[in-house]
């Protein structure tokens, strides 16, 4: 018996563990810049920190999370490059909204068969995204959990690591009366509401193109999550004064913007003052879903909120005319109140 | 209908995620020292690292792992809180054998129906582990994926970040022929191996007490994973130059230590220089595995192998009483040799 056959027989197969390893190499290195230190195949990525000591007080940010039952999407569809974008851009907007600098990225991928192309499209993915992103794809795992898994699925986590001086981190306390609210265009369900909106979908025709997506259902509900980051910056080099960034995740446009208001405040949000993508119409009818609920697992066309003072509203859309002017922050209400 | 009810009927339950964030806050927040500035419900965790201002060349060290098929023992058995232990204990050893400090944990678990006791027992369990390393438990996700994961099982990952001096980071590249391999004893099969042994042992009684264990195989299989954080504090406290170290992980004693040799150089490790617990005895004989592959999958007793002068070994051993001396650096030979 050879040494691998038992193991094999078992259900994990170590030798394509490894192909998985070699089609990876060349993506992931493709995203080391000079604080890198170390390359595939050591236990722990190594990133050197020295910009932090010309910080007055560094602080990390660290965020880990999933897509959620996107997975399912990319499964059903058999389509794997798009997820790992997904990951990415998701994590980097959490830790964005506290003014983070992303540095690296790490990411695991487990299913209950290792499938080595179909990983290394994933990672090939990730490994895009993060170079897009101007970050590393420090390390990864990826996992053949026989049992724990249904078979064809797969499960795909990220953890981002940022820097930011203490000083400039953003967390919504200077929010006051009166600020405004912006609201960057998603582009489409990013990595929320999917185990809804699958069951919500589930008797349509996911690859027949749909005259009111132009595409198909499929593709729409693949659509990268969208990373923030160019945005933030654009608005920071104008000179913008961030007062609170709030990432629309699960939980929705009800929950997310809440978490960074100061006791006391809440905010209006005007309806139909932006275009909801119609994957979100499609998705309510064929559910049969009240407009509250809708608000409460959706991002609804709006990944990102910026809370900025009323006086720099124009500053802000001269700096990213993609925005649109949603709401504001209103003294004596609480959470999100829509108009 | 109520805003969740449309949600809950697909199968996610946002007031189950909300009960398990409120059974863990306790335990999380039992982990944070001064240098955690965020509280759970952030987007990101906040971790101060003005510490690295004092280091001539500060690198960050990352890794992401997950504890395997460990987690179907954890489920056979329905006992929770040990995996907690492995996770973090696995993660601080993986960047322990670069020289890093670790900082803090972030987790990840996932299953296709939330069970808020059991996810908090889980949680639990790392928030123990991390206090007992002293490191934060600064962010973690838990997700409900029905239709990805199997009914009952859930998978757990995680992610540290540690701190080094880049001077003295441990890399392996100043080992030399003639240098001494000690072994630091394992506590079972720690993280790796699980689905190869599950299938091994399938036909005893896992509840049974085995009088080879004097305990039962259920117990013995879920031992958690050892941190080596403070053998390494001990020998690097004692002066020991620390040329080299490798986490026995998946590859066991064969696969992991050739990572850290120079070109060059192999290693001879004696059979019979360390007392093999008996569960690899067990797991071998009911099997039929071929010693080959019991050494290219297990740690067979030895989770982690430290390679120092040969002048040291002594001074080595004085300081980790509980290690072995079981191999030496060899010239000329490529990868581990058992003799």
């Amino acid at each position: 018996m050879s040494q691998q056959d038992a193991y094999t027989a078992a259900g994990v197969d170590l030798a394509a563990g490894n192909r998985v390893t070699q089609l990876m190499k060349t993506a992931v290195h493709s995203t080391f810049g000079p604080e890198v230190l170390s390359g595939v195949g050591s236990f722990g990525g190594l990133f050197d920190i020295s910009s932090a000591k010309g910080m007055a007080q560094p602080v990390l940010v660290a965020s880990t999370d999933g897509v959620g039952t996107k997975t399912m999407v990319a499964a059903a569809m058999n389509h794997w490059d798009t997820i790992g974008h997904d990951i990415v851009n998701h994590c980097i907007d959490d830790i964005l909204v506290q003014g983070a600098k992303p540095l690296f990225f790490l990411d695991y991928v487990a299913s209950s068969k290792l499938n080595p192309e179909q990983i290394a499209e994933v990672v090939g993915g990730i490994a895009t995204a993060c170079r897009e992103a101007g970050i590393a794809l420090l390390g990864g795992e990826t996992a053949e959990m026989p049992g724990v898994y249904q078979t064809g699925e797969l499960d795909l986590v990220g953890t981002v690591v940022g820097l930011v001086d203490r000083a400039k981190i953003i967390d919504g306390t200077r929010i006051a009366a009166g600020d405004m609210i912006l609201g960057l265009p998603s582009s489409g369900l990013h990595t929320n509401g999917f185990t809804l909106a699958r069951n919500a979908l589930q008797d349509l025709d996911w690859t027949a193109v749909q005259p009111q997506l132009n595409d198909t259902i499929g593709n729409t509900l693949l659509t990268p999550h969208r990373s923030y980051l160019a945005d933030v910056q654009a608005l920071q080099a104008a000179g913008v004064d961030i007062r609170g960034l709030a990432h629309i995740t699960g939980g929705g446009l009800i929950d997310n913007p809440p978490r960074i208001f100061p006791a006391g405040l809440g905010a209006t949000i005007k309806r139909n003052s932006w275009p909801v993508p119609p994957i979100f119409d499609i998705i309510q009818q064929q559910g049969q879903i009240s407009d509250a609920e809708m608000a409460h697992v959706f991002n609804l066309g709006l990944g990102m909120l910026v809370i900025v003072p009323r006086a720099q509203v124009d500053l802000a859309l001269t700096a990213v005319p993609q925005a649109h002017l949603v709401g504001e922050i209103v003294a004596n209400i609480e959470g999100v109140i829509f108009e």
